[in-house]
């Protein structure tokens, strides 16, 4: 049997759980927009000027930091969580210890849980986002090193 | 067989459907940058100091909201269509009905082009860029949660 | 064999090509975002309220072009690299000529780096910075019709 499909098939846990968890994190960052449309809707900052008769009877702002606070969150999640995605599947075809890629997925994902409840739900002073980032961010570069001393097709 | 070689196989329509819109949602980002650099030149807003010398003879600007308007739309993309991407591979895993999963890709795709269409070609008020937007978001959701709750490994 | 077992398998280089540089240009993103928090101490421009305690005996500012110019390179790969990854495993399912995609991944990873380079480190006058986007831009594109062409199920 190849090591692909060794690896990708639904008896690895470690496939099924990234499979999981990258499902968990598209619905983490999907709850970035609805998040973002109550803060417009609460300090009344419309994106686009036709929107703005969804803001009737509002006092309209130009910017409020509580919305650019989401934003800040979402774009950092696209900045991380693509990335991740992509590289944790290089990284499962390294075939790593089942149990290994299970948490570095754990953690991943609740470091970035963290990361936006620190800087867009309860504002915590650093380093508490700071910490949340770089547990990601090390997971992520670990697993992008791994796959690429692996793989070495250059 | 294996479910994965039953899925992730040139006989299923569903996949090779995926392929497909992947890669004309790919083409539709695409499009975007040359729609900015259009608008940024026609505008004379250049991004960056250093492209000043392409403008020559024009006026320049700091920002123009038609330019505003194209980057937004493209914001947009980044946050819905990767994410689109990722949860649809997972969906396929869990063997949908070919058929749904291809109406799924079909009207994911409309409703990106639309939301590009009435935010930065044509402005057309509210709902419209709303409906196209949560059109794409409802499936986006529903796919992850249909994939968490096959393969539920936490 | 499937054609499927035949090209995702680590006997095909091209495939162990596009894991090598797919993780290679996650490396390469994930640079960004150091890049961007040298800038921002060394100007002093905080990105949130709440990290101002790092900042501590510096004088703060609202902006500076050094920062922004980095948050540009990097904004400028979250819009070309994730849909080159995406759409060259679509690309490497049409069975292309393993030279030909391997060139191909090592020009689109040169030419991107080449971008960050002379727009965030040693800024270059245009066409620099335009030549190393569209040489990306137009490798992303063809992987796009190719694999469009190739499995045109809609």
């Amino acid at each position: 049997m190849s090591i692909i499909s060794r690896v990708i098939t639904f008896d690895n846990p470690a496939f099924n759980a990234y499979v999981t968890y990258g499902s968990v994190l598209v619905l983490k960052m999907m709850i970035m927009a609805p998040l973002t449309v109550k803060q417009r809707l609460t300090r009344g900052v419309p994106i686009s000027p036709e929107d703005s008769n969804v803001y009737k009877g509002k006092q309209l702002r130009k910017s409020h930091e509580d919305v650019d606070r989401v934003r800040r969150a979402h774009l950092n999640d696209l900045e991380n969580i693509p990335i991740f995605f992509l590289v944790a599947f290089a990284y499962l075809l390294t075939d790593p210890d089942p149990t290994t890629a299970l948490n570095l997925f754990r953690v991943f994902t609740l470091a970035r849980f963290i990361h936006t409840f620190v800087y867009a739900i309860v504002v915590v002073p650093q380093p508490a986002r700071g910490l949340a980032w770089v547990t990601g961010f090390l997971i992520t570069g670990y697993m992008a090193v791994k796959a690429i001393c692996h793989f070495k097709t250059f």
